[in-house]
């Protein structure tokens, strides 16, 4: 390792591991070597963004969320707008409004989005999230920005179905076996995506609630492994309903316990048609002062 | 040049020039092998946020378009949210609501955003922007994901000045003298990022809505040179006020009659700082159907 | 008749009978003798609110407006908010924002609601409702302040149903056989609640579309007897089908041509089981300006 | 008095004076009784609305609440919105969304809206507001909607100026002097209005944040008189700086203590340059779920 931090903590977690003022977790691991290493690993030059569309309909709508909104500011129906400041007849600008969850659709999780009795990420406490300011530590500047090698874990491509089949608990074992079939080589800092086909299955119109997802003992595949970020094509990463009916389980054992970033609803499917297991990503979350995550639209080069 | 694509327009726009149903501008510059080959520039392996943080007060806000807000949809405030559905004692999730217009602080535009008495980029109606619908053609969607090599021109840091006096129009000349200076070799297809340093004075303080931008001069650099893309890091890419009074000339020189994607509120300093003039440069704007822009955090590896 | 006003027109509209400036309608028959005689007619001093809860669920929405919503601005989660100004410790506010359509539950149409392709009441251009500044005549600031004499047609009371069936269009002939057997006097002036009973089968989970409204054949009722406004206990005053499958026939003949201000989703239910069916009642709509409407919560006085 | 209750409490609250359960506060006053002989104090039938309009500018509003929002969900701009539905060509509807604050401009304060260290008004804990559902107890519904006698004490009409100095602190002397002078009987469930004359030096465009309003001293004057509500046209009832300083010392009193209703931000010249300081008043606040306040419109009926 190129970095230098101290060892894994013995208590599982890494709090304190990257100083007592860390709000960057496992992004940590993405030093400038790493990233430039990840530069290193295209093939074709082709750029594939990972998000779904931002629209009302025909997407993962959580309803306490609700669904994303954009309205017009600006149109042309707006009679001649810019004639009083001397713009040319029928000139003008279209504008838009947005109103939408900071975790709608495809969005990636801030370190202080999910708290236990004993905090968030690194033991800042959890009432530091307030109504009128949110998170006072690891809002989503603090992890919005990073880029390094992504690695396709293609679930269904490997098992040889269309999708993992709703509640189905994704094993160590069966991401070991994915690695090894798809022959991609794993190394410390990677961000993890892993597909499960929960996206293709919901395109199908399924109203099952029930997803396939990471399980717990899939956590020390990315421990092990020293992965910078993990994502996934389902909801939660983990599988629903929660590995052991234990309550955001991997959440748990990954954002908060190790400072894990992770990414939901990611669009996988284009990069599994292709084959593509190894790329370069790079995320550009909204850098939205004291939220606890955003809407992104991650970019890779395959 | 490996696109192949028929010559320059004789009237000077590009409308027709990659089809009658094109929705990709100069973006189209961007080909797979000159995006794989934007990947070998980088040095440093360093990560590079372009993006202001997204916040009420600091940044630079446009009345009409009101400040961004964040809101908190669920905090450690809901009295355990999830002990219904089995959750532990202390475990919730922080969550925010977003509510700002698509052209806040650091966006790109659409080429659907600026329109004429002709139309939109390529001919579109201009009254296709619709208030329920948005845009039916060239929505942010079309063109919010993009990766390339990206320069820096750093004219404030050539002309060893802080920043360029407001009003101040940059000529071709400025740009072909601080590319020399810069020893910058310019490719097709590159992004091209004008430092104008007004992003510095802003933080100053001042009250002052005139700012340094490109000149009408100037498009023949971003014509002549097959640019990709145009940022900068004042409101408009172009002169506040606006080159020989015409409103939004070079909006309309570039994003409508060229199609040539813009970024604006860039935040160049850091990369000014470190000198670094050439790098990999990756945009994933939110693709939300319909919308005319969306607010950008690029990400540039030096 | 205390006002003054033209004979009714002979094209069967209103436009010009108050003049080509006016943005009023048939509010206009609200003269101050006739709401002082208004305020004479209550007999228990019973304070009624006629609107439905605002809130995103249990309540009638429709997809495209999407659910009303309230987030919270500031509460105790917020660290002693006051502090840094001298409050004492413990102190601080509850504030809310609200995110809703206009027409949403519970709500009014202005005059500048709905538009043919004569533009809306009184004649004003249909395309004088921009985008970015709303109505610029007959927003909801011109009508929504009014009060007057109420009376309740109670149709499922006096019919002995508990709701008239979806679909099903209301006459004349039914109106006048319900004022008869209410023994309700109806004057000029009077504002015309209908009470269908939608509102009753919608809280037993319905999910038909169809709604039992007024018809074509009903407007001579208003028209003939002066009234002022009209308000009823479904989406739109109207039978949905239309009559004769005459898209939005009644809001055409009452809102556009006569303009009659019109107010939907009302709460009828508690005034027909108290059997009052003539009411003080006052509407005190949001002023916003540029609005086409607003949510209301008129409050009637028995 | 026609009211059952007990006696004032000993404690200077009326924490438990209508029941453990009580959400209304002195709006108890208000019985059937009283409502209807307030509808026999009209004698002009003129109708005023209270409300400032709701718009951006040229109105008083605080940074963090934000200015209020109009946006346009329809419009004309949507091609024939109606025609695949049957509709007639140029058919359409004009519809709006709403952001705003719920204490925006013309408001009133349900009970939730401030809270001590004991809680909020008959005890609630303040800790109750939750970030997702916000007022559990005391919600705008429960006090939004009420009707009574309105009486208006003009200040500076009495004292012969424009408007009271800003800062100024009013006394329960200057009330009594002003109902003297007026000859205004008071009542006991009046609904009291206060005029400072604050808004109309706002409306000459003064930046100073000092306002006039009521003292701790007048709060007897409240409580001797059993009022039901109080309005004024400041932003708070109170003085700005607070009475001796103490933050929000009349809102603890009143509000909090007593359960009072106030309304802020009320248009008040109308009646006064009328001189018409008895009315009917009614008041229909937006019954959003959970709410700490609402903008208002009250509507009065000299």
């Amino acid at each position: 390792m190129t970095d230098t931090t101290t060892d894994t903590q013995h208590d599982g977690t890494n709090w304190g591991r990257w100083g007592a003022d860390d709000e960057r977790g496992t992004l940590n691991f993405l030093t400038p070597e790493r990233v430039l290493a990840a530069t290193q690993v295209c093939k074709t030059g082709k750029v594939y963004s990972l998000s779904l569309p931002i629209q009302q309909h025909g997407v993962p709508i959580f309803d306490y969320r609700g669904a994303p909104r954009r309205y017009s500011l600006t149109s042309a129906s707006d009679i001649e707008p810019y004639a009083n400041m001397g713009g040319a007849p029928g000139l003008g600008a279209n504008e838009d409004m947005l109103v939408l969850a900071s975790h709608s659709i495809t969005h990636m999780d801030a370190l202080s989005h999910v708290y236990t009795e004993d905090g968030i990420y690194n033991g800042f406490p959890r009432d530091e999230f307030s109504t009128k300011g949110g998170a006072s530590h690891c809002d989503i500047r603090t992890t919005g920005t990073f880029a390094g090698r992504g690695i396709l874990l293609d679930l269904p491509g490997h098992q040889g179905v269309d999708w993992l089949e709703p509640g189905h608990v994704i094993t160590r074992a069966e991401l070991d076996a994915c690695v090894d079939a798809q022959r991609t080589e794993v190394r410390a800092g990677d961000i993890l995506l892993v597909r499960t086909g929960w996206l293709d299955l919901f395109e199908q119109g399924t109203d099952d609630f029930a997803q396939p997802g990471l399980g717990v003992d899939a956590v020390s595949f990315v421990v092990d492994h020293d992965i910078a970020a993990v994502g996934a094509d389902n909801a939660a990463i983990e599988s629903i309903p929660f590995d052991d009916n234990v309550f955001l389980a991997v959440h748990i054992e990954l954002l908060v316990k190790r400072g894990v970033t992770l990414m939901e609803h990611l669009k996988l499917s284009e990069l599994a048609a292709d084959g593509c297991h190894e790329f370069f990503l790079s995320v550009g979350a909204l850098p939205v002062t004291g939220a606890a995550g955003s809407p992104i639209n991650p970019v890779a080069i395959g």
